[in-house]
């Protein structure tokens, strides 16, 4: 069986494996006061060109969204967000848990748009009852999305300025941001750094074994982060572990390789798909592929590959989702590329 | 001015105005413990043919629906409701802020349908990643709803046998309920108590200066009730001040005929409108009216008339909300009356 | 049986429940926007000198508290307290249910010390771990006391300083207020408004159906006080009802006429038990007081009088508590002082 | 300088970063549904002779613990622990911040006594107004506990018994655990497995590069528990790397190895101290010490070791730590040794 339904299936990419082993008996200090997590900072600091940027390292995403979000908002505060947002869907309530509401917008492809923002903002500031209202204080995107989207330069840059003329901040999810700043036209770290107030880097979808970088750069938020992340049990004891692998891929440019490289993998198999004939419910660019297969289709690639299916459909076929990840070889992509040709 | 833009701008009916004037000298012990409130509990028991419910006064809707929920649900779990349901749209975040979430179904004239709160628990429970999503665990209604129209008995009785088959807890919010038992064809009370694990008599719509009478048939939600009203903040001092204008409320069948009157002046002032061709938003059989006005027909009205704006429509016209209340004079509808006829 | 056991026992002083008679019929807004409450507030900032304060009516104090501290305070932050305050041993740990931790000092007779505060915040800041532990950000005094205790305008004085001094809120809770307003060399209103950045003034256990009026002079406080409100279930649909109380108790010095005679009963039983050579647990010069009785003198008293056991002691006697409240009459403060004498 | 300040200034086990680098390239499903997840589970399944039981992993103590309360208590419900417990003071009020109180318990040594739990609920239940306090529902204690001290096998079975007599759920933090197996007469696997509702298998302190093993055998707290770890923000991706952790500590006895060898590094240390004359603070005999040093001691020692103040005292002197780890050389403690000798 060759997998290809996520992108962490396996373990980390040999540079990070490679620190763990050199660094294992060192002895530092914990909770990321460490050099390695020093390093990893000033790194992750210069690459968004953002000196007084606040940069934190987190073990998972949904605890990066938790305690980020925990972090910003007052209690009757919500954030808007894509009604296919991960925080809406897929993290069992956390942001609820926390006391917060979801205040979702409409979406077609996960991408929410500056204008409907606005438009939600300005509606609650209208209503006659709006203090029985959640008030829309924060504005929450994926890049990429979760259905593979990415939002192109100009668009972050509309929401941006919509967030700054209402007051909102702008936090962007980027468990899988490698591969969206492998796109073209996309924004880039200093553009993220200077249009957003919070975002992070992902790891763990990206070669590291786990880890998320939570860079801030609104002083507001700054302020007594490493209380909350305590406070919400993402305080790492033996804290180098995540400092040595951002200090690993953001040294020679590892980051980015990794996201071209899923990528490229993923534009292969996609191509094959559309030579097929067979469509994809979401236009993605980056390394989740959402294609619609029939009923034999999935029949005859599911003998040799794994994929997750996502949405059944009447006809016995399925949305389903193939992902590439750093460790997915050529020979694999090869492999399927082939056996979609004999579809 | 004649006002109708809600039902909560007067204060008691006279019943209840007598008893807090003839008690004011009485000691009574606190927190719910008195004569007043153990009287106004039997006689609810009695009304609902509920001799094991448990019974405790609260002194408003909010506060009703956010411990009841918290003292219901675990932290993972979460309530489905009408996308218009007040705890969704009008509580300001208040059952996010005790850390669930709301999960909205569809709804076109504010109920929800039995099949479709089924259908999302069971695709719920069919998902791979159902840890990963909150779980469904309770069911809220509001009878009548935030939009004035009314489930019918047999519309309950299918949620309710959906709910126990799924094993789900049924919430009905009466805030209005008086209402919505004068209406022909609806549950009663016993017929609520039979068929909801918990559900409220609203007071402070219906006559009471304040008040909301929870009615807890299951008995994991009677548990250590008390803590849980304490906690949020519910427990009133001077308990009696609840109990005894309950206890009026069921005494000689005031609460029935406060909703009656309050229903039959809404259905003049509904003839009225739809005399003239005037449409309704929602087709509400109770003492909340949406009907759809003109610019000019709002015009004319509000000279005389304060009315609520539900929402703008953009041909300058609007939906607004007229109300009736047992306070509701019935030279002011014939007033009203007349003034819509000559629209 | 004549009852002592708390005060709040009985309804409202003649002048409150004249105007709930007077204004029944009367049609206004709801949610606190109406013409009482806006006359109720301008009493009371005119009576603290503060014509910048924010004024909101709140049910009770549980909520007041719960949501003062809500509105006040981030995740990681906790209030200071006395290990005998209110919100640390008699709400049910309200305030932990809106996340925050009640962080306790010693104390002897039911107040803090400046010194205390500052020791502890000082202590908090040079400790290494600092950011493993609640940081203390918001101090909680009840004036009077739980334990019916006064803090004198310099003891106040020290207090706000040293909070000043270290950036922390100053919150009093003033449940039973008028009383340790009718003691000498007590903070005025003024005072209190000058001293604190929020504090409330109890009208449920001095004369009103129920009610407190929460005074906030901290602009940060101020911004969206009355989401919080709603989001906690206490935002009250007749509000008038709020702010016709509080306008008949800010009245030609009703409020403090209440205090007095409340106090000034309180000082003849105290000197009764005195003279009969029975301590106090606590040197409380308000309208409860905490003899130390033997067995056999409560055995006694229980006879004709009821008031509530504070603690059993290894003798067979207890600390208890007898209350006068605004209702207490003069016979009945005789007749207990003739009984004391005769014990 | 040679570090003693903690035990978590070194990566992982010989054992662990070879099966780490074995398997990186493997492909295996996320979030703990992986094949060495479950080898792990059956593995300590065994060692604690509790085939029933669940078995989860969680990437530090923090997220431990509360995400265990959270799944384990009702709103109003609070938690018994020891004034010193790790809950209670060094989470930044994580258990607070989940909604419920922390209610302490006095004690000399880090532990708590079965007679004060007993007395504590036994008060709370007899309390007149218990409905206006915390409800204690679980009792928390940590073996060993902060201060390096252990529960004999009768102090946990007496424990134990009163939690089952009260109805209260017993919940051990074993983030040390190994020391204290390691410690005669103390509680086996099995025997916490027996007399807790839910304990947890430290990992990060005794070789791994993180994880706890919580291992539930009460159902009511099993149900659902996933849910709750996806929720907190614990669900980890690459699961995987948990369990292949756990499985090689609980691989040939690795774990207890671990433990004896730490415990007997310290008691090299103890030795030491003692035979000089240097008292402890706490009489601990697992790997955490606390000699109570003078201030020149202190200054001696700090030339090359590094250890933790714990407490400063008005002599000059402190209250430190030194830990040892599964890393500590015995050259190391043989440097230490020879220089206490020289104080």
């Amino acid at each position: 069986m060759i997998r290809f339904e996520s992108d962490y299936l396996e373990g980390a990419v040999p540079e990070i494996i490679k620190r763990l082993n050199d660094t294992n008996l060192e002895q530092t200090s914990g909770y990321g006061t460490d050099p390695y997590c020093a390093a990893a900072r000033e790194k992750i600091k210069a690459e968004c060109k953002a000196p007084n940027a606040d940069v934190h390292f987190l073990v998972g995403g949904t605890q990066a969204n938790l305690t980020v979000i925990a972090a910003s908002l007052r209690p009757h505060q919500g954030v808007l967000a894509a009604e296919t947002a991960h925080i809406e869907v897929h993290e069992t309530g956390a942001i609820e848990a926390s006391g917060h509401k979801v205040l979702t917008l409409p979406t077609e492809n996960g991408k929410i748009k500056a204008a409907d923002i606005e438009e939600y903002v300005l509606r609650h500031r209208a209503d006659e009852s709006f203090e029985h209202t959640v008030q829309p204080a924060m504005v929450y995107i994926s890049q990429p999305t979760e259905t593979g989207t990415v939002y192109s330069l100009p668009e972050l840059e509309a929401i941006s300025r919509v967030c700054r003329g209402l007051g909102l901040i702008l936090f962007a999810d980027g468990a899988r941001l490698a591969c969206a700043l492998a796109c073209e036209g996309t924004p880039t770290l200093p553009d993220l750094a200077r249009l957003c107030d919070v975002f992070y880097i992902g790891g763990t979808k990206h070669g590291a074994l786990f880890g998320e970088a939570v860079v801030i750069t609104n002083n507001a938020i700054k302020r007594d982060f490493r209380y909350i992340i305590k406070q919400r049990g993402g305080m790492f004891a033996k804290g180098r572990l995540l400092g040595l692998q951002f200090d690993a891929l953001f040294t020679d440019g590892l980051y980015y390789k990794i996201g071209s490289r899923e990528a490229e993998l993923a534009a292969r198999l996609r191509e094959a798909f559309a030579a097929k004939g067979i469509a994809f419910k979401y236009p993605s660019p980056t390394n989740q592929l959402f294609p619609i297969l029939s009923k034999k289709q999935m029949g005859t690639l599911s003998e040799k590959y794994s994929f997750s299916v996502q949405e059944h459909l009447p006809n016995g076929g399925a949305v389903v989702r193939f992902c590439t990840s750093w460790a997915t070889t050529t020979e694999a992509v090869d492999e399927l590329t082939a056996d979609i040709e004999k579809l």
